[in-house]
Formats: structure tokens, C-alpha cells, sequence
């Protein structure tokens, strides 16, 4: 960290700032310039707290020089971590796509999509039993029933299942029948939950918040990490901005820049990102090419009876179509489908 | 609900809508003009989903006609609701002023924070037991003990406690301590946690999202109210923008907004909005003066020695500066303080 | 400026870096922390550019320390800044409002309006004669002719004039005719005009860009201040964010953050930011409480039939019942109006 | 457009908005719902502007339901539009790279570059000679010289030359040295530029404003048409969110969205929108698999010492690399390159 003083600082509030650093067990360098002081801090290992320096008499401002996640920084671990899930392996050579509909509706709808899916090449199979909506008069999910329904199709399928966990209250429950725990958008800074999750040992799917920073994503990661679960998988399901044309704004860039400051494998959510399935080809396409781990793609058989989030779902002919589609795509980049 | 048909529509397409929308109890009215057609739904009372729509053959988009909200609304409630805590009336004509520490630390820090607010005149007493933090290594708070010194506080001063909740789990034991429930920005879609505190029967500061629209803000309010909780005061706390000089960018306009849209007070965080405690007394008088119902402000003793947000944290003799200041904002508007 | 090193930088890149800083004339200090080394500049005065020294070998990113803006600081000019024109001073103890049309659409439009915003109280008269329109097809302004009425209006009422001026090659015809030359938001950045302006030795009154930061505004009105004119208003005007209730987001935190870094005065616009009149008057409430030198409203006689903004304009009744109740805020802040 | 009445407009009220809409030549079609009056216009094929119609007594808010663009608009013009300059095609089969430095700063530097990425595969140089610079003290760029040494390197290399025009005034000195007119992002709503592009009968490219809407970015195109110059390339170049690990965040659904509403070419600018030469490579893979007919990439022989943007340009070798692995992405989604 550094500490910029004001232009005004006096000796004095130097010295303060400084014996300060200093007992907090941390070196200090002091660079007089022309127009002010500069104290850089040399730390002890464990980060510091930039509010309370900035508020001592004669600063100005601090400026943080290292990133604040450690446990998932590629500094820390240099090689790709390689997340298993019965048998499917994320992170590798492999992209791995994810896909399913948004919500688990009947036994029919699910298995009907988990056939399909499967048949085109999907190696994982999601489906949410509990939503989180904007309006509580929407459709909130069957609760444990859409899970026992997963449970169902996994063993039909022999294909794994995601599926979120909304409340720190759940975990124990879902983790009897799910295969990767889903931490959602909204609750990707719900800190019991990610304790809960860290505790489960379970792989995670940790979706980016669509009002978060990939710095907090990672911080996110941290938490999870620093309770003892490294099996996660990040999630990047597009931010919110002012474009309205689109649901939310695929942050493709942030694929590479997460592969690069971290060891997780990194999943791309085309459907919610765009919100529009005549979008999903395109955007999927260019999340494998970007260097995407994988895809999270919603597909239902009939999307326009769908209980929620119908206008972003792929039919399953059209999910195959994506499939035969990106196969190219992922071999051009030296990865495999 | 309109549904904008593509130019290409045929008109077996535009009966397959018609027929839908029907078949869901609603009435239909079609314009077709110039350049294609648009159907009209009046509704029966219920919200109607836009995706199932959406994803029809045929149909280029919808358009939302009427907010969603309809218990926290002014049509449906069209008085000022005013929440009583203890005695003290927010919502009212008299300004509530909510101060303390961002976090609880200890004994002393909170009651010599405590007895120098309520004697420059606030009327509840702000603190954190809880805390969320974006780091898992910085201070996560007191937990249990820190909402006993709460209680403490509150003995001794008689000031009413606002407090946050984190976790649906935790609502028992903070609603043995608390006056009010305050729900954080990072939490206000947390759906179980909001379902908990509309069943907990006990005031709720619900503080909008930092990247969540007034709609949602409203949305949120209305799922504690559909649990039967009508205690709810609305906090602005400011939103995430691209400007970097602030912490975040306080949407001085929701607070006028929110009063014209809905029955439900307001208070504005010139703290957290700001995240620098000299744009505090600033930013407090253009809330007053926009029509807020309160204010949350951090005070600390010793902000430079402070567990979390130092930076914008007040000393007593500013904030006891900064109340005197507001009383005649607040008479120039015709409220007291 | 900071140079954070990599971790696995070598010996020979750090000399490299210090050495290329030392050739341009800088001086640098060197701190070699546990993680990584850091290298401090210590300027010659002049800026430096981040991005040469950031595709260096070795190095990871640059940290900037200084603020770039210099004429328009307040380090660098502690005093208050008043802008005079035609006898009206802004950014003294007195609260200015600037009043008028959105668009000059006639001479009994813009002079009914005129004597009205008088009457109530304004002390400039506003009026686009050149309107910069999102489409090709809505009204573009009435050109010199606006002008000409403009300054007719001038004529009878004594106010003095603002108006937009759009490109550089109409300086000359606009300097002709206005007391105050308007840069509006989407030429914030169109440098050619900045330059034109700075040349004019006319006041300037400049609104921030609805995409653009507070430094960004700073360093647009460094560029005017650098061609030699130091009569600059800056004009908070609402930001662009994904809140859709409003026009855009009026940042009233820039208000006390402009006053604080630049000795320049401010002025807020808020009919642009709000975009609807019921917000307008809560609004400018907000922006004299929180230390505006002035207003700029859109008033017009018949709001229903104007040809450009005219949900967010008032009527003369209306804007007098605004000025009003906006003297007892101004009182209550130490201002007059 | 649909006019939204208030619950309690009264008839008179609705009377009078229908009475107006008529008197502009429109049709209406009145639904009465349960809870509000819905008022639907029939255009009769000019657009209509919502404010004064909002502004109406019992008026709550208006919808539009049409795009705003009918020149740009895929509807109007259903075939792509292919863009030749110079016997360049874009918009075709073919993936066209425009490539070179961000800013012309000698005669060695450009042709070394020109002949570079000539050598790699480009097909246009692109080059700077006005610069757009936050800063009055950052370089401006070499005016006239740096077009005058464009020319030359388009002599001796044969590649078309794409460079930015800043202001109106420059549109005739630039138009004799260059092959397609760049408009900056910052002056993408500059309506005087816009038209004076438009008359100018040259290819141009828009880049999309860093704040701008999809929508705005084809309305910017539709002045262009509107004045008769239908050879236009869009530019995707990144918007400007609250995320700061990239200089801008690169709105990857853009590219098959524009293709969708409009018929003109896309090219994405993978330098600017990251900001970082190590993310250039994935993005522009991405853009490729997303559907770009082209790329707009910075190269400079000395990154290092390059007088601007330094930190996102791409050395020779490592552009003809990235030339070769976009070569099999081109392939996998049916493009050459």
C-alpha cells in the first residue's frame, strides 16, 4: 500500500503516519517529491486496512498495490486447477458444457431435456429447483421435489447435476442431491452462504454477481478457498450496464483475465448474459474461442410455456445445432468438445 | 402487457397469441398498424409473465406496462406510512437521524459513540455486529456479543437499535437484540433472508442494492410485504457507477422518486454513498432537502482507529456540527430535526 | 507515479525501468518489498505517461498518484473562483439560476418565458438555438435565427444569454450573440471545441458528459484554462448508470467534490438529469443545499406543446413557486437567491 | 408509441390526448383496462416525440414500441451492406484486419509497422495523426504530417489508410490523404462531424461511444445516412462500466445484435476495449467466433516507447501470430481470413 500525504502534511502527521506502519508491524519508505510526501509500506505478510490510514490527520489518500485474493491468485498456484465431477473434468483440455432448463417444471420436462442434451454432447445436466425472482408472485420453483426430479434424471443420464443453493439453511439439503453447488448472482457476496459452501466440500459453480467486479469475484473464491473447499469453478454470466438491448453485458474479456490472475476453471452463462436465445450461438461461440472452460447453456422443450426465463432457452434442436457449432470453434483454439 | 408482432407475422401467428393470452383469463386488444401489429393485454389482476410471450413464433418483443409492485405502491396505499419504533416516528414530519459506528468494537467505543450522538439529537443508534466484508481476513465483527453492547447501549440511552442481519438463520437471535432489521445492500435480493425478516414482525431498514434499480428496490419491499411485514423504511445508500472519486454515486433523485412511487419512508446513507466523511455534511443537507425521512450516518471516536470505514466515518464534534447544520435544511423544507 | 513490479521480475528489468525513468528526467525510489519490488517516481514537474512504462519488461501495472488536472485545481489556485458576466457573478455568496426554453422555438415563446423567469427571479436567461438531437429526423434548433431572438430577449429583459454551441467552426457566429457559451454533454471530449472556446475569451459553462468522470470533466476544463480562458462553470448534469426511472443519475456528491478540488464554481442542471418535472424542484432543493453556486432549469410556457424536452420542463407558475421555496434552502446554507 | 394514462385521468383528459395524437395525423386505438386507459398510436410512417405527449394533463408515461433507425435498419435494407475501399471488401465472406500504430509518430515507426502487418495478413493500415487526448499535455498527435506520411506508406505497401477525423473543420484536409474516416468514440454524437461525413461521400468508421446504447450507435449511423453516405463500418470498441481491471468492457453481444438489426459491417477494436496487448489475442478470437467482419488492432514495432497506448499494442510478431491463430476461428465459423 501506498500513502499519499497531503501537500500541507506537516512533519508531524509524517512521523504519526509512519510510527503508525510501524507498529502494525510493517516497514515503511518514505519518498519526499516535489509537491509531497509518499509513504510506501512494505507489509508483513498479512493485508492491511486502508480506511483507518486514510483517515489520519495530513493524508490524502492511500492507493492499494497488491491484489487483495491470495489462496485464489495464480501467483499462489501456478497451475490450472482441474475440477472433477464424477468423472467430468473441468478445466482441462475438455470444454465442458453444462445444460439444461432454468427451472425443473415436471418429471416429464426434465428428463425429456436431459435425454436431449445428453444426446448432443452435454456432460452435465442443470436445472433449478429453488429460484431466486425479482417478483414474489413468480414461480419460486418445486423446492425439494425439483431436486428429488434431478436425482431422477442423474440416474437415468448417468449425467451429473448443478443446481443452486440460495440460503445457508439449504446446503445440507441440496448436497444430498446435488453434484455442484450453484451460488447465484445475486448471492455471490451472501458471506453465511459461502461459508456454507466452503464447509461442504462440494464443487461450487460461483456465478459472478451482476454488480461485481471480477476482483470481488475473486474475493468470493477467497472465501470459499480460506474455508477449506478449492473445488470451484467461476462463473461469468454478464454485468449490468446501461445497454438495454440485451439482458445483461457478456464481460467476454474478463475469461482470459480470470485464466490469467487465477488457477480456476472458468465457465461462460451465455443465456442470462444476453437474455435473447437468437444470441446464445454467437456468444457461446465466442466464449470457447475467448478460452472458456465451459458453457452453462438453458435448454427446454418448449420454450414458450416455460415457467420462467423462457425468451433465452434454446429448444433442443437448436442446442444440438450450438453443439455441432462450437466443435470447430473449440478445435481452432487447440481444445476439444 | 403489448406484444410487439414482427413485421413478418403471420396471421396464424398473431392468433396463436391472441389464443394464449386468453387461455390465461385476459382480454386482447389488436392494433395492426402500418408497419406490424400489436396486441394489447388487459389483464386479470395477476402479473403476467413477459418471457412464455416472448418466445412465441412470431412475436419481435414485449413491453411492461404496469410496475410490479403493487403493496408497496401509493396507488394501492395512497398515505404516508409511518413506522413507529419505540416512539420514534420515521416517516413522519420530523427527520430521523440514525448514528453510530459501522461496527461495534467494544464497550467503550459504543457507548462513548452512543451517549455523544443522542445528545447532538439523534433518535436511534446504528451498529454493526455482523459485518460483511469483502475480504475474508478483514474483521467480520463481534457476532453475538457485539448485539449485546447494542442492548447495552440502548439501556443506558434509551436509543432504539438498528442492526444488520446477514443470514435467514440468524434472524432469531438478532430479533432478541435489535429494534430494527437492517437488511444490506448486498443482501436485498437475499430471497430466504427477506422472507424471514417479512415473518419476524419487527421494522426492517431495507438499504437498495448497489446496482439495483428503484424497481427492484420496490420488488424487494414487496416480498416482505407479502410475507405481512408493513414496517419497512427504504434506505438510498448510493448506487456503482464508472466514477471512481466516490465509493459509490448516491441516486439523489430516488429519494423524491421512491416517495412519489410508494407509501414507504426513506432515509439516505451519506456514509457508505460517499465512502469520505467530508462529503458527509454535504451530501446529509441535499438529502434533507430532497425530501428524505432520515438519515444512517457512521460516527466513530476515533475513525483513524476504526475495525472498518474509517474513511467515512464522523468524529462526535462533526456530527454534533453536522445536526446543527441540518436543522434549519430541514425547516427550509418544512420538516424538524 | 507507483511501477508495480512483477514478482518474477529480474535485476536487469528493474534496472531498465529506473533507468529509462532517470532518462526522462525524474528521479526514482526503489522499495523492495517480500512480494515484489516497487518502484516510486519522483516527478520533474511535468506528467508523465503510464502507458510507455506499463509495456516494460517485467513490470506489472502503474499506479498514477498525482491528479492530472493542474490550472483547475484548488492546490494550485486556493481561492474561489467567480465567474462574471454582464454584472451577474456565479460562484459567489449568491445562488444563480439560469431559466428558459429546452429549444428557441419562437419570439413569443422564448420572450413570454423570458419576462417570466425574470419575474421569478433568474438572473440568466437560457435557450437552445443549435440542439445536438439523438435522431436525424426530431428538431434541430432554429439556428442564428434562435440567436437572434436570444439576444432580443436580452434586449428587453436585461438577462444575460447562454446558449450551446456545438462545433468550432460556429464559435465566431455564437460568440456573436451569447454572454455564455454552452458546451454541452455529448462535446464534452470534442477537443477541437474545447480549443475554439478557450481562445474565445467568453465564459464557458460546461456540462460533464454523461460518460464521463469527474477528473474527465476537470481535464476538459484544463484544456480550456490551458488555451488562456479562465471563465469556466462546470455544470453536474446527471451521469449515465442502469437506473431507467431517470433520465440519468444526477451525482449530487460531484457538487462538494468539485467545490473541494477545483476552485472553479458549479453549477446543476436538473431537468436533464431527472428528465421528468415533478422531480425537478426536489431536486435543485438538493443541489443548493449541498453547495451549488447556481441552477440551470428548463422553463416553458406550455411544456405539452414544445418541441424538445418537454416532459421535463416547467411551467412559469411552476418554476416561480420553485425559486420560492428554494430561498429558505438557500439561507439555511449561508447563500442568498 | 403507447400512451400510459394515470389510474385517475379522467375522460376529458383522454379526450384531449386523442385529440392531439389525431390532429398529428396518427390513429389511435384505446384499450380501457381494470386499472388504466391505454392509449395506442398508429404512425403514419414519421416519428413521433414522446415528451410533449408525456407532458399532457393525466398522462402517467409513453412507450415507444419502434426502433428509432429505419435507414440502418436490417427491416429497410434486408441484405448486408458490403463496404469496398480500395478493392477491400468488408462485410463479405472475407474477416478484415485493419492494423497499425495507435498514434503516427515517424516516418520509420509507420512504415516499419505498415510493411509488418502487411506481411501478417492485414488489409488496411490504420494511424493516428489527430489524437483525441483526455489531456492538454499528452501528445496530439503529428497533424497533417502523420497523414502526409500515411500516404506514403500506403504508396509503397498498397494498404487502404484509415484514420480518425477529430472536427468538421478537418474533414476536407483529411479527406485528401485518407481512405475511410474514422469518427472516435468521443465524437460519435457530434452532429456536425456526423454531417459532414455524411456529405462527404468516403467510407467511414463509427466507433461506438464508450457510453453509448446500441441504439444510439445506429441512430449515429442514421445522420450519416440521412445525409447520403451509406458506406458505413460500425465499430464495437468497448463501454465503459464500473469494472476496472480492463480499460473498457468489450460488449461481445453487440456484434451479433448489430448484425441482426442493421445490414452494415461490424468490427470490433480488441485494443482499446481491454486496454492490455495480453487480452488482445483471446478477444479477437472471440470477436471472430461472434461473427466481426473485421478488426481494428494496434501494432507498434516498440510498445514500450510508443508516445500513446503503449500498453495494449501488440509487437510485429506477436500480430502475426495472432494472425495465425485466427485464421483456423475464422475457418470454424465459415469466414476466411
Amino acid at each position: 500500500m501506498i500513502v499519499v500525504m497531503k501537500q500541507s502534511a506537516t512533519k508531524a502527521q509524517i512521523a504519526n503516519v509512519t510510527a503508525r506502519i510501524e507498529r502494525l508491524g510493517c516497514q515503511v519508505h518514505i519518498s519526499e517529491g516535489e509537491e509531497r510526501t509518499i509513504i510506501g509500506i512494505i507489509g508483513n505478510g498479512r493485508p492491511l486496512e486502508r480506511e483507518p490510514i486514510e483517515r489520519m490527520a495530513g493524508v490524502e489518500h492511500t492507493v492499494p498495490i497488491l491484489r487483495p485474493f491470495k489462496l485464489a491468485s495464480r501467483e499462489f498456484h501456478p497451475r490450472d486447477t482441474i475440477v472433477s465431477v464424477n468423472g467430468v473434468k473441468v478445466g482441462g483440455k475438455q470444454v465442458v458444457v453444462m445444460a439444461g432448463p432454468c427451472a425443473v417444471e415436471s418429471h416429464d420436462q426434465l428428463l425429456e431435456t436431459a435425454r436431449a442434451v445428453k444426446e448432443a454432447g452435454a456432460q452435465v445436466l442443470r436445472g433449478g429447483a429453488f429460484k431466486p425472482r425479482t417478483s414474489p408472485y413468480s414461480f419460486q420453483g418445486l423446492g425439494e421435489e425439483g431436486l428429488r426430479l434431478l436425482a431422477e434424471a442423474r440416474e437415468e443420464t448417468g449425467l451429473p447435476v448443478v443446481t443452486e443453493v440460495m440460503d445457508s439453511q439449504m446446503v445440507p439439503l441440496v448436497i444430498t442431491y446435488a453434484d455442484i453447488l450453484q451460488i447465484g448472482a445475486r448471492n455471490m457476496q451472501n458471506y453465511a452462504l459461502l461459508h456454507a459452501v466452503g464447509e461442504a466440500q462440494r464443487p461450487v459453480l460461483l456465478k459472478r454477481g451482476m454488480m461485481s467486479t471480477i476482483e470481488e469475484l475473486l474475493m468470493a473464491a477467497e472465501y470459499i478457498l480460506s474455508h477449506g473447499n478449492d473445488r470451484i469453478i467461476l462463473c461469468e454470466r454478464g454485468i449490468r450496464t446501461f445497454e438495454q438491448y440485451t439482458r445483461n453485458t457478456l464481460d467476454i474479456s474478463a475469461v482470459p483475465l480470470l485464466k490469467q490472475l487465477s488457477h480456476l476453471p472458468v465457465v461462460v452463462d451465455p443465456s442470462h448474459s444476453t437474455g435473447k436465445w437468437a444470441l446464445v450461438e454467437p456468444v457461446s461461440r465466442a466464449a470457447v474461442a475467448a478460452g472458456a472452460d465451459g458453457l452453462i447453456v438453458e435448454v427446454h422443450p418448449h420454450p414458450e410455456k416455460a415457467l420462467s426465463d423462457g425468451a433465452q432457452s434454446l429448444k433442443p434442436a437448436r442446442f444440438a445445432a450450438l453443439m455441432r457449432g462450437l466443435r470447430p470453434v473449440a478445435e481452432a483454439v487447440g481444445r476439444t468438445l
